[in-house]
């Protein structure tokens, strides 16, 4: 695989490209602080609920999890130049519950980086990011859009427009 | 529209059923809060250094605004007996930022309910999250679907596995 380290452009980034992050610890205050403000469910919040839920003890709830791989991959090695902004998840599944004691990791792919046609200056960047926990088991696959910025300010030609 | 409200089964729901949640207050303490932990890019964590982002001013992490739409949805009329399990996010669309003082609004309604054909006494169900503001502005908009509990906990005729 190749890493690259920012602060980077629209033009640094290339299909194939890969980038690493830190690790994230999972632990079972946080799982339940979530819980309680976001995904109030029995197996996000208390231990004895959880026995009789899907999981059937204390899990962190999937948008926990998502935010976590977040958390991880705006501290990876693939800092844009003036931060990026969501456009779509274009596709998200959850592999497998996390659960307190977990060790995420996640890897980077970009899949497609190309200039916006409308807006100058920016960049239209597909990525997936792939999390899996310390047994090298998946937990969440995230295929996403996000708006970054380009080196080159100038805008497309106008017959390419979108 | 027709509003049901639970504990439900997945017999309760059928395409087109609307659900109501209750309304969530945006405060800037929560967006820092969660800009810190999950999405440390300076819109989301310093009024100050958000001017030159995207956005030019503070704003929610779209994750964020994702984690108050699940914690709505959570609170809404469509309380599924023993909770639910999230499958997959079939498509979700970050539409407009969310600010603080913003008050969001959730429509839930359902897509499609059907029978597992795998696992015995369990239905997936695919719903739409669409979320908006108080200025009646789109938000947020989430196709994702879900493991709920069935009331006949029969298994499908074998020829239709899946």
């Amino acid at each position: 695989m190749m890493y690259q380290q920012g602060p980077l452009y629209l033009e640094d980034l290339s299909p194939g490209m890969h980038f690493a992050a830190p690790e994230w610890e999972v632990t079972a205050e946080d799982i339940v602080r979530f819980g309680r403000e976001f995904d109030p469910q029995a197996q996000h919040m208390d231990p004895e609920g959880a026995r009789d839920s899907f999981f059937g003890e204390l899990v962190a709830s999937g948008w926990h999890t998502a935010a976590m791989v977040m958390g991880m991959a705006m501290r990876s090695e693939m800092q844009m130049t003036g931060g990026q902004a969501g456009i779509s998840v274009d596709r998200l599944h959850f592999k497998r519950a996390v659960k307190p004691g977990d060790t995420l990791r996640l890897d980077i792919e970009i899949l497609e980086a190309r200039r916006s046609r409308s807006l100058p200056g920016r960049g239209i960047v597909q990525y997936r990011w792939f999390c899996h926990n310390q047994h090298d088991k998946a937990v969440m696959d995230i295929v996403a859009t996000a708006l970054v910025r380009a080196r080159d300010d100038t805008t497309e030609p106008p017959d390419k427009t979108d």
